[in-house]
């Protein structure tokens, strides 16, 4: 059979590690993450792109393994001096993490597109499948909450994921063009895979680039659930859905991507929602889907791939 | 006898040792000490002022005591990583110096000119005498030479010195303003310090605005050589004279400031040129100028607080 072709979408940590178990499973040049980058944000007077940065790394192999974020075995000696100055220290950018930001800012004062920077990054890094940000235009994501609205990085680093959520922004989506080669990728692909990064600010900020959206509606999508039983592994997607008032469980992610998804690989202790997530129009299959290595993540991207080739082949 | 008040004209190393002493010699709010910006340069993404730096440092006991510029034990993480992703190394922008450019940075950002950047930058430093960027607009030193008109930190660190030079442009000095508080600054001192910095590209660039130029031409203007000998004590002065076509002096020096300086201070050394400075109508003052440590900055300094004290007196 030919190689099969494959399009994930990605947020941060969950989503990286599916990204690198299935770039250890397929040939490069059949794969290529999309990445949601509602989370960019200006900082201490830098671009930064914390989730393409966190699957640029987890590709590259050099991603922190304790924190799924950062790089492996860094410093912080800048951020140190910062915080001495009175700036803020509550993104832990440690000193190669910030040698990536000043790289890409050094790109974007050049006039390069956040596309084209990345594309020279994960070339430096080494990444060898291709990694684009959702869009070239300015995404934000917005996080309304108990109290005020907060910017996602506002949200999500400084307050810790405190603050109860009411709902979501993606300012600039609506009107942002998918970057260049996002269409084609999607239309060449024999299947999209959601990966279990989060379903509110993670996948949702890249399906609300109208272009993306409709594009997906034209492919079989397979997600896979980012929570087990009621709980996610990392992150707050779990707190989100209770505090929306939704009852957390691979349902609850089905019932998200209804419409969209064909099939959502859930985890073996939530077998018993099959029948629920199927009575909605959508496919399940079961396995383990916790990544606790490298091991298990070319475990899951396998069993993914060996499900994708067998509906093909149905 | 009430205080004397002190304006210093500073570029780097050379003039940060002199405004040193005078720190050490004056009441914080006697000195101002205006610096050359001449020198500025985006790098990295960011905006870099080596000279006010090299200033600040110096004024705040932080300077590396190796190279005069940088900040002591510093560390090089950030600068290893972009070598390893291809981008220069050549202007050793430490870990530590590299926090204060973001600093900077993130106060541009914000809208803040480089007069209150400064001011900012030494309140955190713990610097107390007041230091001032030439002025808020921006200028360029440019050093034509043999090898073609470069911009000054591509000359001066790149190409370390190395292309004959043949002259110099400082562009959009002619149309800039003094920085907020130069001119009074000058106006309500007792004399103006020229410090040792290199005449051509440290304080020629500063008397290069229209403005600070005549108002210098109010005060009673002292000038330090920055030549002892045939030499300087550091940089290029020294052989941009022999390379414009002048037998480096402390006499090539007067005749440089020749209409500007009241006195020129020179070493013991030069003694032989005073009748030869003094036949072109400009005082001079004899002593050991060399700055090999900060008590030596400090007498050099107080010695020329004595000599102003006396002509005021006189």
């Amino acid at each position: 059979m030919r190689d099969i072709k494959i399009v994930g979408l990605a947020g941060g940590v969950g989503g990286a590690k599916l990204a690198d178990g299935l770039a250890q499973v397929l040939q490069a040049n059949n794969l290529t993450v999309i990445v949601n980058t509602g989370d960019d944000f200006w900082h201490l007077s830098l671009y930064v792109m914390p989730d393409i940065d966190t699957v640029c790394y987890t590709l590259a192999g050099i991603a922190n393994p304790e924190t799924g974020w950062g790089r492996i075995n860094d410093t912080s000696n800048v951020l140190g001096e910062l915080k001495k100055m009175g700036m803020p220290d509550w993104f832990k950018l440690g000193d190669a993490d910030l040698a990536i930001q000043l790289v890409r800012n050094i790109y974007l004062k050049d006039g390069l597109s956040l596309s084209q920077i990345t594309e020279k990054i994960c070339k430096k890094l080494g990444v060898r499948v291709k990694v684009m940000p959702m869009s070239d235009d300015p995404v934000q994501t917005w996080v309304y909450t108990t109290e005020g609205d907060l910017e996602f990085q506002e949200y999500f680093v400084h307050r810790r994921c405190e603050p109860a959520v009411k709902g979501f922004l993606f300012e600039g989506a609506e009107k942002s063009s998918p970057a260049p080669g996002v269409l084609e990728a999607i239309s060449q692909s024999d299947a999209v895979i959601l990966c279990p990064s989060n379903p509110w600010v993670s996948i949702d900020p890249i399906l609300a680039i109208p272009r993306i959206k409709s594009a997906l509606q034209t492919r079989k999508v397979y997600a896979v659930s980012p929570i087990i039983g009621t709980e996610t592994v990392k992150g707050p997607a779990a707190k989100m859905f209770q505090e929306l008032g939704i009852q957390a469980s691979a349902l609850a992610v089905a019932e998200h991507y209804k419409g969209l998804i064909y099939c959502l690989v859930i985890d073996n202790i939530d077998r018993n929602l099959e029948s629920d997530i199927n009575a909605i129009g959508i496919r399940t299959a079961v396995t383990d889907i916790l990544m606790r290595d490298r091991a298990d993540r070319k475990r899951l991207a396998q069993e993914l791939i060996d499900l994708i080739s067998n509906d093909i082949k149905g």
